[in-house]
């Protein structure tokens, strides 16, 4: 086994990808690394080297065969297959993302929706019946779900993605404004808009 | 003026924040760069080091007085004031986030809605009256607004922000999966769900 490649470089090739599907929407048959690199606002040398830790993608003066590399970072990615994805939480948040219509291209598919609140159980969410969050390992376990998204209050947030992991979930994009601790083995990726929007309040007069 | 901080350290900051007042909602007074590291998975030298371009905000060996941190932070992150935010697309998306009640404690007021779709405009979300995408440039310059939340659609993005960046809107996070160009002494920061997962997926089995 060679020496693992560090997550920074795993978290770009998302963008890259993005960026690529993007480009064969438009028609497009070759790219360079200058030119995405413009695109991204990451330097041409970066997106070669980052690609580079993967295998020979493109050669020197005739650029990178758009349909090619998306097909091999999708490989990569694992994105090649369709994802089954619990939400759990159907406020807001959660009823958005059960009804966003942007997942099933890039590999995920909703699969169950749960929620705690007896008057939201059983109603739908985007076409998929919520389920009782008291079902929740149950469900997910019996189904072998391994990604999760969550959308539930900051108070309840580590008690479920305690139940996500003894449920076999090992991927859980959090969208409560809260850290959270999982075991070796499990990822936690957080979505909060205050974060983002303070990192750039810091810039503004 | 001295050298400017690197992104990446500012990017942490609003991370140690949510953390310090997290702590101190549990009733906490003082913390250390150890167990700031613990809770948050950096390390305690990372954090020290980072929080040292600041200023001296801890005697060894006494640690961080929680309170006097979080305003510290604040300030050097600008969110010891309200800032007026606009949304643009009142779509799901945009209805969670003008519903959000996490802003307002962070330095945030939604203050102004817009949708392009003549069935919206003038409807309500969370309270706030849905104005028309057409007055969008007019309204946001009159008010003064400097940072935009856009969820409309990835086709429609681009030409949002040119909008909003002649309105003088100086900082966006972007809901919309596709890359957008703005001139320098604009910010913006995505959030893109699909992004996050399939950086998770990559070390699935």
């Amino acid at each position: 086994m060679s020496k693992p490649i560090p997550d920074i470089v795993i978290g770009r090739l998302p963008i890259y990808l993005r960026a690529l599907v993007q480009m064969a929407q438009e028609g497009r048959q070759v790219t360079s690394s200058q030119e995405l690199g413009e695109r991204l606002g990451i330097s041409a040398a970066q997106i070669r080297k980052d690609l580079s830790q993967f295998g020979e993608f493109g050669k020197q003066g005739t650029g990178y065969r758009i349909e090619f590399l998306s097909k091999q970072l999708g490989e990569i990615l694992k994105v090649d297959r369709v994802w089954d994805v619990a939400i759990v939480g159907a406020g807001d948040i959660g009823r958005a993302l059960a009804s966003y219509s942007g997942f099933s291209q890039r590999g995920f598919r909703i699969a169950m929706i749960f929620d705690s609140k007896p008057e939201l159980v059983d109603k739908e969410a985007a076409g998929i019946v919520i389920r009782d969050s008291r079902k929740l390992k149950e469900d997910i376990a019996a189904a072998g779900i391994k990604i999760a998204m969550i959308a539930v209050p900051a108070t309840q947030a580590q008690e479920v993605v305690n139940q996500l992991v003894e449920a076999g979930v090992r991927a859980i994009l959090s969208y409560a404004p809260v850290h959270l601790s999982v075991p070796a083995g499990v990822r936690v990726q957080n979505i909060d808009p205050s974060i983002h929007l303070q990192r750039m309040t810091y810039y503004l007069d």
